[in-house]
């Protein structure tokens, strides 16, 4: 009997699901709202009935081995999401428990960048690897980091969250209520922030002296790098010099064999990769220098998130 | 019969080892020049000699299972001390093949950090703690990180050298050629440094207007706090900022349950203590406030190196 398992990846405006052998195929996938249910039970009994109804549609037998959920601020230790300011759902959701009414099956939850990183590491490019980083740069920065071949959940279950490294001291403030938060500059808002920085500071003709910063972009500002926009260019050269300088501090603690960049921003490739290898080379200490490999993550994007989350299961259950 | 393990510590001066039973008594110790011999097999000659003479002297039967080693630069993984700055035997000394010439028994190597932190996890405060940091707080700053009960070594044997993340950009000369590495700033060189600084940027009067550089002590500076000259009470602030904001991005790495500051500036206590603690919680991320516990070390600072070295052994073999 084929055994799957279901990865389930929430966001603030969508829930996609998928089911997964454990080679890592994806065979059926799905999305719903996360928004329409305001009641989480909701919320939850609609995605059973999908996951049901694509389970239905599966060549049969199959058999269903666990659940790997990926949401923001998930906490692996208690299955619960925490305060998570994107969702509908407020304080302290149990979601496992909750959805373990509906299957009576072994459940894993963490948060997204951490899901990425067990992805990685069980269908992607660190199958062979034992200490490595997954760096998210979605809408923030997320942080996945394996050591010694496990995940690093921490004593609390929320470790992993660079995003939040100071890189200005007294910088730009940061929806947390801190200010200069490595994410405020490396992410999709930040490279935004930055274009508008560039647009005040500099006297450089560009598209985007048209554009508002509502209607603003990470995909325009990687379209016109590739047209030779003087800002589009300057601004990825310095989100570059902000997260390697940043990942050049965070090797020092971990001494990884690859950083993996994913998710929206890594899909500008050499804009983003060549200024990040380059500022991260120049700091780092002399004993870790032309060591760390900067790579693509090895998951197609589209489902990337749910092939994490799905991950969790194999990774947990193998233990 | 009564098993040991020998702890070796090798410092830029003083080599001392000690030999520990299971429960974290040292059962006698001694002290041998770092110096003395150019030569890294006369060296090791006189440490067997010493370790043999100490061995005779106990009640006997005794049976010794292993030697662990701390030294700077000391890898893990490979058994070799490379290209320590501040020792005679310069490039990369495969310093556990050489000494297993003389005891044919199972050794182990690493920096004086992480065996600080096996220490502090076999013998000391952390014994019931799976993830926990240990700051060496000497003429430098050295860091231990315990991740899921296991100590961090990294890809490279390298992990966890915080000493040098950049505090300031462009900030202070490093011996390294960097600057602006947390260690410049926080160590008793560094508090040295903060002091000269402050000299110069204050109008205060304080008894180090009459000492020199060479001549002044991070024990002679916290002397003086303690009295109340305000340059020394100015200058413990400054390190525990540099030294709490520097924790509060590591505490978003590997999410902590406590983090222990061992060796000389540590001494000073609540000097030290309540300013670091104040800027950490200051600069945490939401999630992580009144959760990580800042303390001392437990184990006597004496011959601490010693016991972490020692511990290493137990910590390996119970694999």
């Amino acid at each position: 009997m084929k055994e799957i398992a279901v990865g389930i990846d929430i966001g603030g405006t969508f829930t996609k699901y998928g089911i997964v052998d454990k080679e890592g195929n994806c065979l059926i996938d799905g999305t719903i709202s996360s928004t329409d249910n305001k009641d989480i039970d909701d919320f939850l009994l609609q995605l059973k009935t999908v996951i049901d109804n694509s389970l239905d549609n599966l060549p049969q037998p199959v058999k269903m081995i666990g659940v790997g959920i990926g949401a923001p601020k998930g906490n692996f230790y208690k299955g619960t999401i925490e305060y998570a300011s994107n969702l509908n759902w407020k304080n302290v959701v149990p979601i496992i428990e909750l959805f373990q009414k509906h299957y009576d099956l072994p459940m894993f939850l963490t948060n997204d960048a951490n899901a990425a990183a067990i992805g990685e590491m069980v269908y992607g490019g660190a199958k062979d690897m034992k200490n490595f980083i997954v760096i998210t740069l979605g809408t923030g920065l997320g942080s996945g980091f394996v050591v010694n071949g496990e995940l690093v959940y921490g004593h609390d279950g929320f470790a992993g969250e660079i995003g939040h490294v100071t890189v200005e001291r007294d910088g730009r403030m940061c929806a947390t209520g801190r200010r200069g938060s490595l994410e405020t500059y490396v992410s999709a808002s930040g490279i935004k922030r930055t274009i508008f920085q560039l647009l005040a500071d500099s006297l450089y003709e560009s598209e985007f002296r048209n554009i508002t910063f509502n209607d603003l972009t990470a995909k325009m500002i990687s379209d016109a790098a590739k047209k030779g926009d003087k800002i589009a260019l300057e601004a990825f050269e310095i989100t570059g010099k902000y997260l390697g300088e940043a990942l050049s501090d965070t090797v020092l603690h971990t001494s990884p064999e690859a950083i993996f960049l994913f998710g929206g921003l890594a899909n500008s490739g050499e804009l983003i990769f060549e200024p990040t290898k380059r500022h991260l080379e120049k700091n780092l200490l002399q004993i870790f220098q032309d060591k760390v490999k900067i790579l693509p993550s090895d998951l197609t994007d589209t489902n990337a998130a749910v092939m994490g989350a799905s991950a969790l299961v194999w990774k947990e259950l193998s233990k």
